[in-house]
């Protein structure tokens, strides 16, 4: 919920300092929503399909039992410049997805292993209450032909006494609710009402399954190792990691290194276009939504895109945004992030690429899947981020910049069709 | 925007401790809604009439030039709170008023006053530019029939000497405006027009005036010298202090201070019960909601409130929650607190004193206004408030907790007709 990063660049801050920055607003403000978008290559009909997802993602809160309690700071020009672009804040509390990183998952996850499976000592003062219960039990279980026995319970510490005992001593076939103040309703269960039947315990499982939510998105990302592109993406990514992965690293190098693992294939649009003297001579702006408009105008030798819709299928739609003009959407983003990087790497794969360079000149252009994972032009930009106002022009996310430590992992990637995906 | 101050008290600790939880939690959170509502004796009709107020407030942003950037904290809990009991989040963004603390008006002033009274000077380079700008003005001036003179200016720095010259040259007689990257359109001005121009300068000072906003409220709050009366209102207090006053001091003694220069009449209808042996038996749960039900039912002689509606002036709407059940609006919860302080006054009078006691058995109740500025029982309340969970009962508003300092204020406070006012 921040608006941007550009205050408080320095044009001599170093990689480090540039990067501190970053992941400083990474771990103070809130991801509102997150763009996502995939691109797959049509080899039938010789064009690329994108599928655009925009989520609302809120911080998990869960039951009171789970204590889990999310701050995050806000700053008043962001929240208003989302609103002027349509972001529904109401909606984001109401109904975004909730998120819970592998860190806080285990932790709450600890705290109630402690709390259900710690055993409550029975002390000599309560002996006699337990004896009588326990007797109570006993009885119903071997003599009553009732399904379920009231029993009396004064305080919370006796009642967590009669919910433990009966789950130890019944082996789960009799279920256990407090019904008042000072009541416990104990029931018998059939094999099958057993199967069924989910302990508070389990239910708050069962909720912390739920809450994971939109982490499982990026995990799955992270499992696909897929490329990743952006536009001016140091802080997007930073928020990706920080928000639903794992807290950055203070070091820059262990921030690399933690880049490299998860996303080993890193694209930024904007350095590429700022890192080529032919597309910096071409484009006027880097900006996102001018340099989409420059690469509709001048780059018209590329695949065409055609941007999917899933209206059947409500639970998981993809967006459609051909219609919209401007949108700040973070999925609209994604997606035109991705259409730059088709007319960019396109334009590349056209003109850069020297043993080509003849035969463009007089043969019909044809489109074609982008040759992202064979062709050498690639790697001068890959894995490579940009940094605005800087004597440094990008950043590695390999350390030492080789930017060759990942060949192997690619030729992995062609598992399914998924070219590449775009974040925002 | 953080959901309640009583997480992380301890029995023990200092009243220095429990306010500087306060002070921490009114320093880091916003305060979204402000909750009002004035009360005042109608003679003719033997009744109090209450107006009720609820406030969006949303932190002052305007525009880029004056460089007011509001960070606040959220909890994700609290807003999930405030959306489940009707708060409009997208609305509190959009349209909620704006505030912008004496501290911060000032500095946004001296900043503004120091960009534009700062005299740019005029370099040997761009002297020959001036020379020539000023023979055109002249010419303009003395021979052109005229109104408009468009002038070439290529760089912002010489559109901003040709901004500050005609100023100065013109004493206001010839407005400019900047009409393209290299141009400047100087317009004479008549008598009339001139009164009405606003320059850039007097435009951003008009728009401070706006800024401050919600703060006028509390400042005529302050100058009104009504007793406040809050419910468990410690965090409130300091919220209202803290958000649209000034920064809480980091010492109890000079909070004790503050608050009794601001408010020097302080009742806490929580501490009202809790510290009552009658009361405190009548009432099971001192809650604020559970309180009135409890007075509803218990204390019938009373004076009646009338809840006033002025559904013809729109821009200062009293709100009309008699029909509603329940409802977390901070003016709901300010017009409740208020109910509850005639109730328990009114009980207090009738059962407390002594020289009533005897008459009050045989004769028949007639409504009165509270005699809080007469009678002694009031001293015993008065700027005391509750602190939850502790072994000390209250916090004193008056360093020395002698609770007389301000007699004399409060004789002069019958200036007019309201009685006291509530807040949330």
């Amino acid at each position: 919920l921040k608006k941007s990063n550009d205050q408080g660049n320095f044009y001599y801050d170093t990689l480090q300092d540039r990067y501190e920055k970053a992941r400083n607003s990474a771990k103070s403000f809130a991801v509102p929503q997150c763009g996502l978008c995939t691109f797959y290559w049509d080899d039938d009909n010789k064009k690329y399909k994108a599928k655009a997802f925009n989520f609302y993602c809120f911080p998990a809160t869960g039951s009171r039992e789970l204590n889990i309690s999310p701050y995050f700071l806000c700053e008043g020009k962001s929240l208003e410049f989302l609103i002027q672009n349509g972001f529904n804040f109401n909606e984001w509390i109401e109904k975004g997805i909730p998120f819970l990183r592998s860190k806080e998952e285990q932790e709450v996850r600890e705290r109630l292993t402690k709390i259900f499976d710690s055993e409550i000592k029975i002390d000599d003062r309560n002996k006699e209450f337990y004896l009588d219960f326990k007797a109570q039990l006993d009885d119903f279980l071997q003599n009553s032909p009732e399904k379920t026995l009231i029993v009396k319970a004064p305080n919370r510490y006796l009642k967590k006494i009669i919910h433990q005992q009966v789950r130890k001593l019944t082996n789960g076939f009799v279920s256990t609710e407090s019904i008042s103040s000072d009541e416990i309703r104990l029931t018998k269960l059939t094999e099958e009402e057993k199967y069924s039947y989910r302990t508070k315990e389990e239910k708050l499982a069962d909720e912390i399954n739920e809450l994971i939510g939109f982490r499982k998105v990026i995990d799955y990302l992270i499992l696909a190792k897929k490329p990743i592109v952006g536009h001016n993406m140091l802080l997007d990514i930073c928020h990706l990691v920080q928000g639903f992965h794992s807290d950055l690293p203070h070091n820059f190098t262990n921030f690399q290194k933690r880049i490299t693992s998860l996303f080993p294939t890193v694209f930024d649009t904007k350095y590429i276009i700022e890192s080529t003297s032919k597309l910096r001579e071409m484009f006027v702006s880097s900006a996102l939504m001018d340099a989409k408009k420059t690469a509709d105008n001048s780059i018209k030798e590329c695949p065409d895109i055609d941007l999917m819709v899933i209206p059947d299928d409500e639970d998981v739609t993809s967006k459609n945004y051909e219609s919209l003009e401007l949108c700040h959407e973070a999925g609209f983003d994604a997606y035109i992030t991705g259409v730059l990087f088709v007319k960019l790497s396109a334009f590349l794969e056209e003109n850069i690429d020297n043993e080509k360079e003849l035969l463009s000149q007089v043969t019909e252009y044809e489109p074609n899947k982008l040759s992202i994972y064979s062709n050498e032009l690639y790697k001068k930009y890959k894995n490579r981020i940009f940094i605005m106002q800087s004597d440094m022009s990008y950043i590695s996310t390999i350390k030492g910049k080789d930017g060759k430590n990942n060949n192997n992992n690619n030729n992995n990637n062609n598992n399914n069709n998924i070219i590449f995906i775009t974040i925002k």
